[in-house]
């Protein structure tokens, strides 16, 4: 067929990048040892602060989210010491990995693939174990799409064991659902920039509370370029321990003005809108969303019977340029994912939904053709209803 | 409504830039007197001819549009001559006004807005007054979208006027309809870099066949800037007159690039698969097109009875990011008009759709929610049905 496409990313992470942030990242040459990389380090902080909703420091990492992961775990726990491991997925099972790597007594906590927890069985595990210094799980799972009530689980954790330190892994759900670091009692949430900040992959983001801080003072462990009390010595002095990622950093300026243009909480409402949109084009089809509780940064569809995930991915590149993604871990050749973190808009997303209902009717999905942009352009106006 | 739009440019001209000419056009500092700028225009010009088809010279000016389509009048045509003048809408005016500056005697073929010339009527009328010299027309009049029958007009001019000179603004067309200047017997065609060329405008391109360098050499007239000879001489030799628009000259090299990549027709066609799509839905909506031989550049549309344009405009732009066009000179208020030359694909036509339908709606129009989007999607089913 006579036409060609453009490359566009649906994937859960990378996203689609932000045009002026990367163009931020090329166009100034910055040394991050003069002044002018302090005076943007402490905008940049700010912001942080604003997007995380905390008071506490929020560190950057120059590494992907993976590497702030380790970091939370290598600074808060010591070898032979327990820590809740609470897996839900594949990224669950990144931090029991960690935890094994580095001789931590893992209590685990293993719920399937799609599920989230129960709050209540989290902090009960913590209040019956005082042995169990930290906390460690996902706001919401990528390989997944499941949100957690990371509000309730917070508040069940500081109500039963406030010494107790919680560590989440919000790489993929900030930006995408509100999220109230200091509200909720979380002691560290971990970001990246390849997810809602729309930046190129390079960067993390860590907030530390005081109690975290305590514990990680006293954690007795060799750590080199993760270790987190140096980079809190240098990064509350506007410095970074080791060269960072200064063109990310750059782009990260123009990316927190368009996240905080109006609001967090406007932004996260944009992933709810594309969101929304892609989940009422699937109630169309009657093609059923995989987690029980989804948040809004992922749609994980499971594919209909007799359709291969691989097919419905293969046509959505090849055909139309929309690279989405396949599950992960055991859910591998049974869902599809579509991210909606960042810079998406609904005119995108329309078409998106138009060219998936294609692919599921060619990989051999009884879809009715329309009937999901319908769906979607309904939900569209039933939300500009309430929401003029 | 909590969400935010990225801009989209679906206006016939200026058009989506091309990412990668952009960044061709900054990248690499070039002077234009030096040699690797020869051989970039050597390569421009080499793929020039192939978008043109033609072995005639194909000249680069610093200009928008307008800027060439002056300069092959006041080559052409010298005080006191005859020329033929075709207007079919505002940019068959634009020759008009032209040619009455510079006091060219003019016979005019005019035809409403919406429609299309009679090839047998300029080519009589070229017959019956051996004094013309020179034809005047557009290939399809951006402010209606009308397509001109550019083939049988050149080859009946060249059957029955072999001395006359055949001027093609070819602006709009170009990259979005076959168009073979050299098998038409097309004697000048002109294009500009800011229509399916994907560039910023500044940069227009004219195609010279040896009969009109016949009546250019003997055309007195004072020109300076946009004196042909004289640029003739200097890019037969690598170079031009006058400092050119370098960054958009080295842009052009990618966007020739994409153009040519599976073949210019190739390219032409993707422009027909988005406004048939966008025509498909026009028809399930009940929306009429307003040209009655409509080229693919532009679809042009009535807005339904008590439609105002300038609402379904301003909600498309405002709403949803996406810029499109209301009518030009007598058919300001009650027209849209919408792009489709360059670089647009399938997905972001389908979410155009859904959108255009959404702000038809709240517009006044009745229109039956998905009906649009349905529409387009069976278009495309039904091509990729006979062509796979």
């Amino acid at each position: 067929m006579k036409h060609f496409t453009k490359q566009r990313m649906f994937t859960p992470g990378p996203t689609p990048l932000l045009p002026e942030a990367l163009l931020q990242s090329v166009i100034t040459p910055l040394n991050h040892r003069k002044d002018d990389f302090k005076s943007l380090l402490r905008d940049i902080q700010r912001d942080l602060r604003s997007v995380f909703k905390t008071k506490n420091d929020v560190l950057l990492l120059s590494c992907s989210g993976s590497g702030a992961m380790e970091a939370a775990l290598t600074n808060l726990v010591a070898p032979g010491e327990k820590a809740l491991i609470a897996v839900a997925g594949k990224f669950g099972e990144r931090w029991l990995e960690l935890a094994e790597k580095y001789g931590v007594r893992i209590v685990p906590i293993r719920i399937s693939y799609g599920e989230s927890f129960d709050p209540v069985q989290i902090s009960e595990t913590l209040a019956g174990d005082p042995e169990i210094g930290a906390v460690f799980l996902q706001a919401l799972e990528t390989s997944t799409g499941a949100l957690m009530d990371v509000e309730k689980i917070g508040k069940l954790v500081k109500q039963r064991r406030p010494d107790a330190v919680l560590v989440v892994d919000a790489i993929t759900a900030l930006g995408t659902m509100p999220l109230e670091t200091d509200a909720w009692g979380l002691d560290v949430v971990i970001g990246g920039s390849q997810k809602a900040f729309m930046l190129p992959p390079g960067l993390a983001m860590l907030s530390v509370s005081q109690n975290a801080w305590t514990r990680i003072e006293r954690c007795a462990r060799p750590r080199y370029y993760f270790d987190l009390l140096r980079e809190r010595e240098a990064q509350r002095g506007g410095q970074t321990a080791f060269t960072p990622s200064i063109s990310l950093i750059q782009g990260l300026r123009s990316a927190l003005a368009l996240m905080l243009q109006d609001g967090i909480d406007r932004f996260t409402a944009n992933a709810a809108l594309q969101a929304g949109a892609t989940r009422a084009a699937a109630a169309a089809w009657g093609v059923s969303l995989f987690p029980k509780r989804p948040g809004d940064a992922v749609t994980a569809l499971v594919a209909p019977a007799g359709v291969e995930p691989s097919k419905i991915i293969s046509i959505m590149r090849q055909k139309f340029g929309a690279m989405i993604s396949g599950g992960q871990g055991s859910m591998k050749g049974k869902i599809i994912r579509i991210g909606h973190l960042g810079y998406f808009d609904f005119l995108e997303t329309l078409g998106m939904i138009g060219c998936l209902e294609l692919a599921l009717s060619e990989a051999g999905a009884g879809v009715e053709i329309g009937s999901g942009s319908r769906a979607a352009l309904e939900f569209y106006l039933n939300i500009a209803r309430r929401e003029p």
